[in-house]
């Protein structure tokens, strides 16, 4: 199994389609192709989130910025995963989580670069590098293209959020499609809360189970499917009536007695 | 064979594919992950409409504002298909479409209760309940995972027109991504006046078998895939043009003077 | 193999989707739905670019606004690969292109028409006439759908770029997702000034190997993944930031001493 995510769009991983299905069988699996374009910490939350919850597979991953440049190809083996990129960052969340989600240490991957070779075009490596690196892993296994550990590879870590038994000071990690307000702020810190209300920014907010234990248009705060605290709105956009943005801090106080009686 | 449907945009689906590719070799065959967001009849439609088209299959369905409340989750047993999803009414009209396209009474639907068991989310029953019943009807049967009939579920129905020889009087169901205006009142109606003109709402449309029969830019009434009267622009968006949105009222008068005398 | 092309957006391509899999096990992949709306020259020019990285396969093509008239529905044999649409223009820069690819002349391939029968829509024939045709066409070959060959195939090809050794004058052939402005002028005209300053349309602008070589929001002269001159801005939209459209003129000067001395 090969899976596939890029910031793409379309028709262009079609082209990748078409590269590995004439030199694998493998059965292929497509992520996304819509990640937010050229933002690569925005695509290391979403596979470091989606791609646990897959059998052993080798993944496709391009969202190259540097496309072009000297930065390295890589094969990060995490466990019976492989992930195939560039060596700017995104596969390294993911890889810690697949380490994780097959119960080893999170630290436990391993990183080689992979040899591009004398790509067709300077502009699009995705097809030129990546997706036949992908078949051949998924063909011959890695040592096929990364036989050679790479040790000056990129990092990539999402801050923590302090947190403690008043409430939490983070930061807006992403935005999710419905306009759902993702933080780094564990979702436990809810546990208790639901059914009252908690101050975020300073502003009264019910703290709920779900989106439907609200009205249509209330701001809320829950926990998602990610497992962290998300601002969102029933039945409407978070990120809009919340003003938040990735980078945003939120500072969350369970209880509040001024917010409190501003409501 | 597993179909998959919700309004989730991305990545949430390929969250769903991994759950279920860890459970079972199905084929998986994406129906759409751009329903309208939260729309329970729309998306009712849009099934009804394109299940029919399968082989067997276990149909994933996932809209789903309720999601974390008490609603049931449900499996509809349709001849040889079977529906997974929430008891919001969304079942139910492809359940229909399906016993009749298989030859059955549209009522010859079973449906029954799913336990959802202890889900890791209360915002993401994709992932968490309604995919892993989906793998596991697939696997083994729907008996697997719901063999408790459950009579109190959610029925849907869509408005029917009021037809005659001389009109009808309906309304707009839904509006698709070409803009089309699909309403409820049947093609048929519009047999014996192509080519010519009928008044729609008080103006006067030119009745054609399809879109190329008028220039870029007009107004036209033609009857859609789906067997319904559809009001479109040739290369242009229909709901614009009309001015309608689902659930406005459309009248259709076969022979209008007043409206002829109007052009 | 059968591959899947349209403008339909979602869900439409669903039903073309269970038409095939309800007469072929063959393995499904799609292109792109989203390409231009009706915009058969667009469509072209992506699956003369996308579909010579496939190995042999049906290609299921629909982006059709003569459906309901009398343009007729074709298959096309390129080597080893068949493509199935409409006529007109949209199969024949793909069939070439698939022919080079295998090592035949570009106008090696063969037009046949495909009896329409009596379909179901006047406004659906991707789901009517053609996937029935790919589905057969894979399963029994081409000869099973189109044994009549057809001379009156609608020819559709690019404009040729005018090329010296001073510089181009081409045009706007397609817009990417990414606002990249991609043009007819070969990229090899490039060879020999990357890193340097040239001239697009009188102003000055950088050639560069790829899209990182410049700061965010610079506009840049960089050769797509189709080899051909691509104007795009890091990070940003090409086609907003040169005000180009399909169509539009573009002019390169390789050393223009009035367009430096205005840098």
């Amino acid at each position: 199994m090969i899976t596939l995510a890029s910031d793409f769009g379309s028709p262009y991983p079609a082209a990748m389609r078409g590269v590995l299905l004439s030199r694998t069988d493998a059965r292929l699996v497509d992520i996304a192709h819509d990640l937010p374009r050229q933002d690569v910490r925005a695509g290391a939350f979403w596979l470091r989130e989606v791609l646990p919850w897959f059998p052993p597979a080798v993944h496709l991953v391009v969202v190259d910025p540097g496309v072009g440049t000297d930065r390295a190809a890589i094969a990060v083996r995490a466990g019976e995963h492989v992930l195939i990129g560039p060596d700017n960052g995104i596969l390294i969340p993911p890889a810690r989580s697949l380490c994780e989600r097959q119960g080893q240490e999170s630290e436990g991957f391993e990183v080689c670069a992979i040899d591009p070779g004398e790509p067709a075009s300077s502009t699009f490596h995705g097809r030129d590098v990546f997706a036949p690196a992908a078949a051949a892993v998924h063909e011959q296994g890695i040592d096929a293209v990364a036989n050679r550990p790479f040790k000056s590879w990129t990092d990539l870590r999402f801050p923590a959020a302090h947190t403690g038994a008043d409430g939490a000071q983070g930061e807006v990690l992403v935005i999710d499609g419905f306009g759902n307000v993702i933080t780094n702020i564990p979702g436990e810190l809810l546990n208790g809360v639901f059914g009252g209300t908690i101050s975020i920014n300073g502003d009264p907010i019910p703290a709920v189970k779900s989106y439907a234990h609200a009205q249509p248009g209330d701001r809320i705060a829950t926990v998602g499917s990610h497992g962290n605290l998300e601002l969102a709105v029933t039945q409407g956009r978070g990120d809009e009536a919340y003003d938040l943005t990735p980078g945003d801090s939120v500072e969350v106080i369970l209880r509040d007695e001024d917010a409190m009686a501003r409501r």
